[in-house]
């Protein structure tokens, strides 16, 4: 059997083997944990809602005061020449920007920006077939409308969520739930609307794509949802590039209605993949 | 003249000259920013106060659920390795430790243990001499004992800074102040007592020097500082390893006490002085 191709990277301006990219230690994410990111799939040597990642990459930059090196049209060509590269029937590119190297470790210098192509990461079907558990933890995001890297709160919680049987982590500020560490988060209430929180959370393209879906049979909005109103939920569900609509059957010590994913949470995820499947063509 | 020798770095357990100090960026640091770090003084070849750096280090460390590869011991012989090599008059030793290399991009790997001395930075003359200006913001940081590397407010906030004409920003939450990003804070109320916030706060060391001298003719302690009282204060002033007791002498649009750097202030600088040439033997 011949061994993998290497995977490219592209970094410093250049195209190079994954295992060669590096940065200098004086960069401003190692030191000081300042940067942004994104992550789009791409299917068959196609980028999903592509538009929609970069308006959100460049906008999570603005927000840090980081200029992207690379324009619009040209960091399009830098993902497609990546794809084409790598040649990947199914993947995930992340572009991260750094604060760059920095002169005296804590003024952003040149940023740096990095793209990187991997193999697609999804939900076991276990996963989506039976549902995941969530533990809630009260913290909110600094600048929630940007993807900062930084998951300091989410990673040092991965041995408590361990412990206690689940799957991950939601977040919630004094009783009102906001999001998931990597996840846009759903209820869907006993009169069968489905509702997501409005306030303090990132604007994920697939919970915008899921928004989009509301007409009939679907009544879905954005709005306020408390602890004790997520608790009593009849469905719940997590959403993002990779998790899609990932069903979640029970919080801390609640089970969600029949404790199984429920018909809105399964006809809400074949929606989606019909959605992916139409973008694609 | 001849050009200055190079500085080294410990990194992937040996000496590197500092220029060629690469992390992979798989690196957590990079794709999550997942680390702590910790920085003290080295005066003529003697670390400073080392042991209080190194508990709170490991303590740091053990709180984002990382494992420092070294003991302390052998950490310890680094240092002392790593001042021989670059042989300056005054430095700052900085030790990062990482998330390390991470297989899926949110997992902490094997721990990735950085160190690096540079020329030390400290306030400039007329800093300590005019005393310095202050904004606040409504900020708290994530796991306030452990000193992580996450600095995104106060490096996002650089920019207003700098129009408003400051030079740093106060960190307070709902109006009950807590700490600078890399210093902590203290205010001289007009009976002359020093106070410093107590909860929510990094554990100075600098902080505890300073509270540790509370005796004739100084009464320091730890308190709620509210805002309002800070606006009322004759004196302020922040301290960290590199500022010492650097003078605070307008917060937001408020001049305290005569708008100068006051005797109290000055005194404890002083002491905060002797501390450090008797500590240096």
């Amino acid at each position: 059997m011949p061994a993998n191709p290497p995977l490219y990277a592209y970094i410093h301006g250049q195209f190079t083997p994954l295992d060669q990219a590096f940065l200098h230690i004086s960069d401003l994410a190692i030191q000081r944990g300042y940067g942004v990111f994104d992550f789009f799939k791409v299917h068959a040597g196609e980028p999903l809602f592509l538009n929609a990642y970069l308006d959100r990459f460049y906008r999570s930059a603005q927000l840090l005061e980081l200029a992207v090196p690379l324009e619009r049209a040209a960091l399009a060509g830098v993902i497609e020449q990546l794809i084409q590269r790598n040649n990947l029937p199914l993947s995930g590119i992340k572009m991260v920007l750094t604060g760059g190297y920095s002169a005296n470790g804590y003024e952003p210098g040149v940023p740096n920006l990095l793209l990187t192509e991997q193999p697609l990461a999804l939900p076991t079907p276990e996963q989506v077939a039976t549902g995941i558990k969530l533990i809630t933890h009260d913290y909110v995001r600094e600048v929630p409308p940007a993807k900062t890297i930084n998951y300091a709160t989410g990673i040092r919680l991965l041995k408590q969520i361990k412990a206690k049987g689940a799957d991950d982590v939601l977040y919630h500020h004094q009783g009102v739930v906001t999001e998931a560490p990597r996840a846009n988060f759903f209820i869907v209430k006993h009169d069968n609307t489905v509702l997501t929180p409005d306030t303090d959370v990132l604007a994920g393209i697939t919970r915008h794509n899921l928004l989009a879906l509301s007409a009939p049979p679907f009544r879905i909005a954005e709005g306020r949802v408390t602890l004790a109103e997520m608790y009593q939920a009849k469905e719940a569900f997590l959403t993002s590039t990779t998790k899609r609509v990932l069903p979640v059957v029970q919080i801390d010590d609640f089970v969600l209605g029949t404790g199984r994913p429920g018909p809105v949470t399964l006809a809400l995820l074949q929606a989606l993949l019909d959605l992916e499947a139409q973008e694609q063509g």
